[in-house]
Order: C-alpha cells, then sequence, then structure tokens
C-alpha cells in the first residue's frame, strides 16, 4: 500500500514538472519573464510558488524516509528557476524510485516523529494518512492554483496524468 | 486501507467546515455577505468555491459507493448558502458514517467505471489512488485557496485538524 501509495506521489511529482513547463511556455508566449512565476503567491502572508513545490518535494522525499528509516538527501531552498525547481523535482523522483516494496514493511506500526512535534510520535499508519498525503497534495494543489490564478493554462489532465484505463 | 482512507477523508469533510466556519466569521467582522464567498474564485474559467465544494463532497460520496457497490444519496448542486454548503458537507461526512471496514471488502480488485469514461474501466485500487485522492484533495486544497485568496484567516490546522500524535 505505502509502495504504491509512493509511486502515486512520483506520477503527480512527474505531473508537477508538466504544470511548471506549461507555465514557462505561457510567459514566453505572452513576454514575461518566466522565473516570475516563482515569486507568485495567493495572499501576500502565505508561501510564494517556490515554497509550495519545496515542501511538496519534502513532504514525499522524507515521507518516504520517516515511514523506512531509510537516509533522505538533503536539499538547500534555494532554486531560483524552473528550471532549478524542475531539477529539484526530479531529484525527489529518483530517490523515490530507489524504493522497493519491502523497504515499507512494517512502516504503518513504525514510530514516526520529527523535531517540530516536540517529543510527540505518530505511527506510521497515522502519519502516512493524516500528514503526509493531505500535505502532500495540498502544496501540490496550491502550486497548480497559484499558476492558474497568473494565467498558467494548466487543467485538471495535467495535475491528474493519465489514469489506468482499458476497456472491459 | 480504504477504510482508513475513507475516515480520513471524513476528518478533512470536518475540516472543510471548519474553513467555511472560519471564513463567515471574517466575513461578518469585515461587514461584507458572507455567501460571497460561494461565487469566489481564483482564475474567471476555473471553478467558483461552492462547485469545488460540491465536487470534494462529491469525490468522497461516488468514490465509497464505487469501491463498494453501494447505492450513493444524489444531492442537486443547488446550494446557495455557506449554511447549505455545510449541510451538504455533512450529509456526506453521514454517508461515509454507514460504511463499515466490511464494505470495502475487495475493493481493490473491483471494476469502476463512470459515465463520462466512454466504456473504459478502472480497477478500484487505480480509481482510489489516482483518481479518488488526487481530486479530493485537489477540490478541498482549493477552496482553502480562494478563502485565503479572498482574506479568510485559515492556516494549515484548520486544514489537517489534530494529529494523532502521543507521547513515547
Amino acid at each position: 500500500m505505502y509502495y504504491e501509495s509512493f509511486s502515486q506521489i512520483k506520477k503527480m511529482l512527474g505531473q508537477l514538472t508538466t504544470l511548471l513547463d506549461k507555465a514557462e511556455a505561457y510567459a514566453k508566449e505572452k513576454s514575461f519573464e518566466p522565473n516570475l512565476y516563482l515569486g507568485f503567491r495567493l495572499a501576500p502572508d502565505q508561501f510564494a510558488l517556490a515554497r509550495q513545490v519545496q515542501i511538496a518535494c519534502d513532504t514525499a522525499k522524507l515521507g518516504a524516509s520517516r515511514l523506512t528509516g531509510k537516509e533522505a538527501p538533503s536539499h538547500a531552498d534555494n532554486e531560483q528557476t524552473l528550471d532549478e525547481l524542475r531539477a529539484r523535482v526530479r531529484a525527489v523522483i529518483s530517490y523515490l524510485d530507489g524504493y522497493s516494496e519491502k523497504d515499507f514493511e512494517g512502516s504503518a506500526t513504525r514510530t514516526v516523529t520529527q523535531p517540530r512535534w516536540e517529543g510527540k510520535v505518530m505511527t506510521g499508519k497515522d502519519y502516512f494518512l493524516e500528514h503526509v498525503q493531505p500535505n502532500f497534495y495540498f502544496h501540490l494543489s496550491h502550486t497548480y492554483a497559484i499558476l492558474r490564478h497568473n494565467g498558467a493554462p494548466v487543467g485538471k489532465r495535467d495535475y491528474l496524468g493519465a489514469l489506468s484505463q482499458r476497456m472491459p
């Protein structure tokens, strides 16, 4: 289940690069600087796009790491361009590519914590359901919302990607 | 797994009513009509808040229904006020309260379809991972984004709700 859920998260990270590609193409078409998108935000006191992408990436990366006990690579949060943001996303996809189903054995009952919880812990199962998934999709959707609010012609299909459909 | 995931979805629907409550209180504080929120949107050609809430509700309701073969109640998409939207959300929570773990036995391998797929099908497992979860969180996060963009003092904790944390 966790392995399949992280496969889905990887797919969504791939869609995130598509969203950024479309925003870049739109900026070029409209003759504005594409990297301006990194600073766009929906409210003055909400994170701008670059931070939304960084947190989506970290939620995926640290989610897998904390559920398995495997080391996660560190990223400096210093991306200044769409190219650098896409490289960050691709680095996380690569990192998740290194996971196998076996890595997640016992994840549901694993004890998970992080510094900001001030000593409190969660089970892996609760952490994944209540924290990783809602946060990952929150920051991914906010990235989409910021792009859409600022003209990028992204649509639900760009967000969802191809579905595993077949004729019966 | 599905049962637990829908418990999480129910929790998030409860948080959605909290988000709407906070927006209403903010509107009253600022002396504007709270129900204006239903028509706010992030882009001229994107769904307004009311539709975002309706789709989040339907994704949850139809997701459970299609994964189990149980009937889902129908809703007319005619909400005009925050009160009516909250009632819609609560109706879906009540509906999901009627599910037990046993209802989801065999859901992963169940064949799922819907009219707009033009005859194509998905397994329950793929449908839940690739369609229900990303869509549910997309429309919930967009509801949050529209509120936040329009001044409502909602924060990440209002979105996530309480986490199942404990001292070790």
